[in-house]
């Protein structure tokens, strides 16, 4: 396992039943929410600029009633377009997409979509960084993957190859991500070892 | 001339007189379509990767049919927190708002809001570029405005200063973008020119 901060993985599991721990504050939360609450530090912080993108939302009738908000009165999900979250971080462009999974052994690559990897990959070609923040929910553990270790089981999925990452991948070419009361998934310090 | 997405100019403009001329053709179309159509152009061109955000919808109901897909049935307009366009051009972070104006001989400042402020000047803080494209409709003009400049108005109008942006200190100081075929609103040729 690859520990950028040089922190053994153990500091967040040493007791089952403490839950009185830090390590173990973050259960019932969403990834998304933890990820909205370490941007949101960030930002106070001084130290990034990275929002998750609204939900793209295809509106079709919208009634204005009177001396009140317009309200919208039927409108569809769409797909996004992107990946969820982007911004700027110590001068470079950074564009994530957070994934959560209930699989203890591998990430299945269904979670992804076709158009993500195309955006990724033109991030990447024009000196973006992009990677996935992938959630085992089983394990309580998250992990930083970055966009190419992720292309090269996509690239190898479309000529056939298996359709999910092995956990044991993930652990050995991901970066884990550590959990903080703060940033409490707290990337960027996975970002600073990896890339500045 | 090759274009990218395969399709002619012309396609999209009878054209019935005098806007045969390039610099008249994108009467008509709002200021958003043409930066929608411009940041398209840049992705198929392998230039750029600059995306609008979705608009913001706090959703309150949503139904759930079967076998069809999920309605939101009441949903509300949000205020965006950031900017409209962000993404990655030439290995910078990328950071805009587009706005047009009927007015003709100054911009208004209550076009533009205290938090998209807020969020260009940490941008900026983190080696972001961050600008606005202001289009003057009447006059069919398009500019480029670093946000450095509207901030120096913005802060002014704090104190008591005047509440808008005189159209010859946006001629003076920002920067004209040309109306191209292709890329209609070709804002990458000004930042090249002030960036790189």
């Amino acid at each position: 396992m690859n520990y950028p901060n040089g922190r053994r993985s153990s500091s967040r599991h040493a007791a089952p039943q403490g839950k009185t721990k830090p390590e173990f504050s973050n259960r019932g939360m969403t990834l998304e929410e933890d990820i909205n609450l370490t941007n949101e530090y960030y930002l106070q912080a001084g130290m990034a600029v990275i929002h998750k993108k609204p939900t793209p939302v295809q509106i079709v009738q919208v009634d204005y009633p009177k001396r009140s908000a317009a309200v919208i009165k039927e409108a569809y999900f769409k797909q996004a377009s992107t990946t969820d979250y982007n911004g700027v971080y110590r001068g470079r462009y950074i564009d994530f997409e957070a994934k959560e999974t209930k699989n203890k052994t591998s990430f299945p690559l269904s979670n992804v979509h076709q158009h993500q990897v195309d955006h990724m990959k033109a991030v990447e070609k024009h000196g973006g960084i992009s990677f996935f923040i992938i959630k085992f929910t089983p394990r309580d553990e998250v992990y930083l993957l970055p966009s190419s270790t992720l292309f090269a089981f996509w690239d190898d999925q479309q000529n056939g190859g298996r359709k999910s990452i092995p956990y044991h991948s993930i652990d050995k070419e991901g970066f884990r991500i550590p959990f903080r009361y703060q940033a409490r998934i707290d990337y960027a310090g996975v970002l600073d070892k990896l890339y500045f």
